[in-house]
């Protein structure tokens, strides 16, 4: 069998893309119709003439659709949690520093100006960025079995977040055009700390 | 001698802060009219009807008085200069943390939003924090003797910033709500490695 008639990357044929780009066009109205919580997966869906199923299929969630949709991160978190899962877990550090520096850089910063914007614009995107970020790093950083994990998570995502401000925002010098593994060697010992380290 | 008649602290009269007001209200109507390159200290000085040294005097530099009049930050350069500078180079990190998040409190996080909301919507805001923090860490962390000052001033930010983006923006849990010593202990560390530690 060819990984062409096999592999899981034939769900990205083009009338798949057409269903996402219909739940992205729906759930834009819906969530402005109707605020965060008033909306729900079934009349996303029902708007954009597909089943209920296809949210999680290409989404996660609510959240997840929300997160590429409104707030317009180029990717599913569901892929994201796979690319920072995979490998030993004193180089988790190194892997999200690789992975989301590496994603925001290809985004040209642009990803990360609309997250600050949204955080900074609506109550709404702040609560929901909140939620989606605390379900997704929980998971992740309860998967290196340490303790603490919601003080660890919100001290990932202030670095993290602090990167992103320094580097795509404020463009502050040397940290803006630094080379990713400049960046990944100075930083991800910082975020590993917060994942696995004695906090005080 | 009292310390009434003879401290530095005589300054603060309010005959001195009557210059201070006008200058402040000065420096936003000269850097709306002219933008930040445009606006003199001299042309702020002599709106406001007092001597151009008392920029110097209140505000160190057409920088400080920027800061304080057009973002909105509640301290002098000046002051929070020598708040940082006063004490061990192995508690650097520690005093860095445990001053900006008590200052930041202090304001309700007010501060940190005005400071957000100016490096969000103007490109001027960017550049003219770029230039102010840029001296400021450089000058201090230069007096701890370390080598790459540029690198670890704008990773000192980025953590700095991140910390105040997820207190006081996204506000998320426990980091929002945590007592300024546990952030001490948690953040603290990370922040000396970036002043001391060896960057990889």
């Amino acid at each position: 069998m060819s990984t062409e008639t096999t592999g899981r990357r034939r769900g990205r044929r083009p009338a798949g893309q057409d269903t996402r780009t219909a739940l992205v066009d729906a759930a834009r109205a819906v969530f402005a119709e109707n605020g965060y919580d008033g909306a729900t997966v079934r009349a996303i869906a029902t708007r954009a003439g597909v089943d209920a199923a296809m949210v999680n299929h290409w989404f996660g969630s609510k959240e997840g659709l929300f997160a590429q949709a409104v707030l317009e991160l180029p990717f599913s978190p569901h892929e994201l949690l796979e690319a920072l899962r995979d490998g030993p877990d004193d180089e988790f550090g190194e892997r999200i520093v690789r992975t989301f520096v590496t994603r925001w850089d290809g985004a040209g910063g642009d990803t990360f100006q609309a997250l600050v914007r949204s955080i900074a614009s609506h109550e709404q995107a702040g609560h929901v960025l909140r939620d989606f970020f605390g379900k997704f790093f929980t998971t992740l950083i309860s998967s290196v079995g340490a303790d603490q994990v919601p003080l660890r998570t919100s001290l990932c995502a202030s670095q993290m977040v602090g990167i992103g401000m320094i580097r795509y925002i404020a463009k502050f010098e040397p940290l803006a055009s630094a080379d990713v593994e400049t960046l990944v060697h100075a930083v991800a010992p910082n975020v590993q700390r917060y994942l696995t380290g004695d906090l005080g």
